[in-house]
């Protein structure tokens, strides 16, 4: 099915897993007429890909020198980038785009190469805060320019939308439903509907059980989506909103002391760092604290402030993150390196002989405990519904596909995040490619079987602190 | 090659991994006819091997209630009890063998089923430091009767072979060479040699690198030896010894207020406990903090105490263990249930398709650093020299072996732990079937690379504390 029809050029800069997995969902549901798409991209790396669908495909690393040079001719006012990229500063193409007129959608907010290792940065400089803070700083010199879409993707991206649909879901459920659903610019109002359900934690949940009968080698770092992107952000501190139910900042928590000030960070990488959380299939688990631009976005766009702008609600939202085992093990193998890189990568695609990606959000603390939402889908669904996918990678595709269509129908829209774009449009596009979409109530709790061989310091009057949530 | 003939009988309690991994060791290495052994186990499990080598085998678990009148009938002055099950009491087993005449030989110290997770019971209680103690407390009353020994098989066991050798080695190339190693009995001489050398620490530095191509199951736990015993020591508290150079005691370590205070336990499990060690093959690493036997016993062995029974020296002592990668996925997942135990398990034997244990002891804080001295044995050269063995078995079983030649060669030495054996003789058994066998300087300290990227709280004055050693 056609969703829309494209008639400017399209450039996707990087095609990875992510690009070679969207290239066929684009070509599937967007008019657009081949020779007006562009590759342009790193390496050797999906080549057939390209040559299979027939689009250019040139290598040009795109660089802090190169950058403009490279992609400036190939963008003009109308035409679309499409970044799915490492390495490439976001809010510089951005700022690109915004020059030339271009529409613009990317999965995070990525800095150049090496920015989210480098020592010479402080953690907070380091942070998705940090970035977040610089993209959404260009907002109001972007109002009513070319739809710029940061952070779409799986997550941050969709999960933004699961947070909306399960807010209404919550709301019915509670016997306060909502008429009719706000627009998703009316943050305010969108804020409420969380607080007055009492929504203390917003846990992105994810639990990755694929598998291959190829086991991760010594010094292999193996993944099911870009390996690198995954070691940088690993490496990035843990980051979390603060949500206004927390009783005390953790001893290595920081605030940055600059911008929205809805997010900490603690002073370690989020790959060392565990929490407590539950998906429906999985049960309880402990998930790594990857930062991630939604623990924040998230956060942000949930506070409800009074009238002098002092904050009244807002609650802790962030990544609890179960990656494939052999990522699991590969984080195990980095840690036990001080996080110098392994030499080796892999992205597992056709080896997987099974599993599922279960990602979704739990909303915590309402008057039905907790409340997971989001998309089960498996390697055996997301090899039928789409090629050149594995379930991690369908989930994201879908999300930019989504994304790249809304930006194309709204095209003056200018500075997005996901929370802003409407949820009910995205889930449309997205919810063939999900697979089983699962709403689940929980009694589930991180007191849950505590303190049972030895003592532990709980916070047993309220469940939803961080401090109970965290794995110490 | 028959090291020496019994004539008495044998009974094998428990024919699991390292039962059946043994019997063809015994059978080559000792001269004793097969009817007069006897397996007594709990389950199936094995039947075929004991029938492969036409030894009787009985199915009958031993409980608190029947291990009396299962086995007194089986054993009488100068036969065998050798123990490999799990759930048995070693210490009524061995009060058992002590009043039958019998000789014994045990690869822990266990409790009964239940034991190791009681939360009826202290962390203090349910340490290896109390069963140890319990076991240690029967020498007096077994001196100069049939020999009983306790904890031998790799780690503990052999482990405590590699030590010595390690010192010699590092005696020799520190120009101290020992003319004459000094009698396993003659602890204070052994103690005082750690001493002179500057020994601070002593890690059991094991890294298994076997894989297989059949993938861990959702709710699977897996493993390269017992499951049950690795599950049970996991839960148990974190322990070490407490070496007199370190300055702080962790928050959460405790003394236990009783017996030969050579060791503290964290209050916490073990297998949710890291540290920082390093191998030849592996380099740096996390490793578990696993409660071991040698653990304490080492340290206790090592210690140097002035004429009023003060203590001078004592190195710290603990394991520091990465099982198979299968294994390091089953622990976080074990973790994430709050350690209730998954509905099922596997023990890798024939799906393994390669990797090797790296097994030994790495002495740290003297002249020349820190010397990893141990066997690394691939699956492929256990499979050549012995059948119903993997890496990780084999170096057990031969110290099993080994254990049992010597308790046969010197009946009457009452109860004897792995460091009162003389290591000369079990080495020259266990040796060509440790694969390569190697001993490697290193100048890896675990203050190597770190506070890169955040900042970290380093005593830089003494890498060998172990607040620098531990994972935070
Ligand atoms: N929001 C989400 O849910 C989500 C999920 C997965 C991935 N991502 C992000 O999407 C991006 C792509 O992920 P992936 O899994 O496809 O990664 P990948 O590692 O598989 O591919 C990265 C691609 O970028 C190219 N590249 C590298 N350096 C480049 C440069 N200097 N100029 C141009 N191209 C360059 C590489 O050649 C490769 O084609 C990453 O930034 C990742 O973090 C987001
Ligand atoms: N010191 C070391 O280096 C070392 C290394 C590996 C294992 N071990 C110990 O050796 C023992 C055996 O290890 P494994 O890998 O063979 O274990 P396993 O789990 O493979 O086998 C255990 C055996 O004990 C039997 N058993 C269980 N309950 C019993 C009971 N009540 N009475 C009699 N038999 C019973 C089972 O049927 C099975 O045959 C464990 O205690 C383990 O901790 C020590």
């Amino acid at each position: 099915m056609i969703h829309t029809s494209f008639s400017g050029r399209l450039v996707m800069l990087g095609f990875g897993s992510i690009g070679q997995g969207v290239l066929p969902l684009i070509l599937r549901h967007i008019a657009i007429p081949r020779e007006r798409i562009t590759i342009v991209t790193a390496e050797e790396r999906g080549r057939a890909v390209a040559e299979e669908y027939g689009i250019r495909f040139v290598i040009e690393p795109a660089t802090r020198e190169n950058y403009r040079d490279l992609l400036a001719p190939l963008l003009g006012p109308g035409d679309f980038l499409l970044n799915l990229s490492v390495d490439v500063s976001s809010v510089a193409l951005m700022r690109l785009c915004q020059e030339l007129g271009a529409l613009y959608l990317d999965t995070v907010v990525e800095p150049w190469a090496g920015g989210y290792t480098d020592p010479a940065l402080t953690p907070s400089q380091r942070s998705n805060y940090a970035m977040r803070e610089e993209a959404i700083g260009l907002r109001e010199a972007m109002r009513g320019g070319p739809t710029t879409i940061t952070a779409h993707g799986a997550n941050p991206g969709l999960v933004s939308h699961f947070v909306k649909q399960a807010l209404l879901d919550i709301a019915r459920d509670t016997g306060a439903p909502v008429a009719t659903p706000p627009p998703a610019t009316d943050r305010a109002a969108w804020a409420r509907i969380a607080q007055s359900l009492g929504v203390k934690v917003i846990h992105i949940a994810e639990r990755d059980t694929q598998v291959s009968d190829r086991p991760k080698r010594v010094g292999e770092f193996v993944n099911t989506w870009s390996v690198e992107g995954f070691v940088g952000e690993g490496c990035q501190p843990a980051e979390l909103s603060w949500g206004t139910h927390e009783k005390t900042l953790p001893p290595d928590g920081r605030r940055h002391g600059f911008g929205c000030d809805a997010a900490i960070y603690l002073l370690r990488p989020g790959a060392s760092t565990r929490v407590r959380t539950w998906t429906p299939l999985e049960g309880p688990f402990h998930g790594f604290l990857i930062t991630h631009n939604e623990s924040i976005s998230l956060a942000d766009y949930y506070t409800v402030r009074d009238e002098a702008g002092r904050v009244l609600y807002r609650p802790t939202a962030h990544y609890a993150y179960h990656p494939c085992d052999d990522a699991v093990l590969s984080v195990h193998e980095l840690a036990g390196k001080n996080w110098q890189m392994q030499p080796e990568s892999r992205l597992m695609t056709d080896e997987i002989t099974s599993g599922i990606d279960e990602l979704g959000v739990l909303l915590c603390g309402h008057a039905k405990g907790a409340y997971w939402y989001g998309s089960r889908l498996s390697i055996e669904e997301a090899r039928r519904l789409v090629p050149h996918n594995n379930a991690t990678s369908l989930q994201v595709t879908v999300a930019v596909l989504a994304g790249v269509i809304w930006a194309m129908e709204n095209p003056r829209a200018g500075l997005v995040e996901s929370d802003e774009l409407d949820h009910a449009r995205i889930l449309e596009i997205c919810r063939p490619y999900l697979g089983k979409v699962v709403g689940a109530y929980s009694d589930w709790t991180p007191l849950q079987d505590r303190a049972r061989l030895f003592p532990e310091a709980l916070d047993e009057s309220d469940p939803w602190q961080f401090g109970n949530i965290r794995v110490a």
